[in-house]
């Protein structure tokens, strides 16, 4: 299984509809992949290690899929509209990264 | 629920044992925080969001807990030991977030 991880950068002044992200942002993109996006998991930054530092990120989302191929199948042919809709939510332009579930869940090992 | 993620910044030469992260360093977490970590989840980084860009992170995981208390609680009595035991994988520090879990698995919902 893979994970790709959407992650907006944190900042001064930054933008985010944490409401649009997860109402309509998120489940724009899960209609879009259809059963390929097995699940997907949304974050909203509060602090950075200790509770003084800022977050990092603002908000990110981990979408999980089967493989590299069923992602890039099934979100490829929509990357155009699911792009756009991101200055709906944001002005931040987020850092992708895809990786390989070690552990899913450690709860079920 | 708050979700703690501990992100290792990849980089050129960067050194970082997957097998010991899962099999030693994960573990001694949870040993360590007991049923305040509800459970865990770990990454080990592909690429970025193209298949040519290098990921960000070399190695992730996120720490699902119910509170920012319980976490506090159960973690810090151990940060000094847990700290230490980074160098027995990496030659990286990570970058800590927590975040408010938004959505926790949308195949819940």
């Amino acid at each position: 299984m893979i994970k790709v991880s959407v992650m907006y950068p944190n900042g001064p002044g930054v933008r985010f509809d944490h409401d649009y992200y997860r109402d309509k942002h998120m489940p724009l993109i899960k209609r879009r992949m259809g059963v390929a996006l097995r699940y997907y998991t949304v974050d909203k930054g509060l602090t950075g290690g200790t509770s003084q530092a800022p977050a990092t990120y603002v908000g990110m989302c981990h979408l999980l899929c089967d493989s590299l191929e069923s992602y890039h199948a099934s979100f490829g042919p929509h990357a155009e509209e699911l792009t756009a809709d991101i200055r709906n939510f944001t002005d931040r332009t987020p850092v992708t990264q895809i990786s390989e579930v070690v552990v899913e869940n450690s709860g079920k090992l």
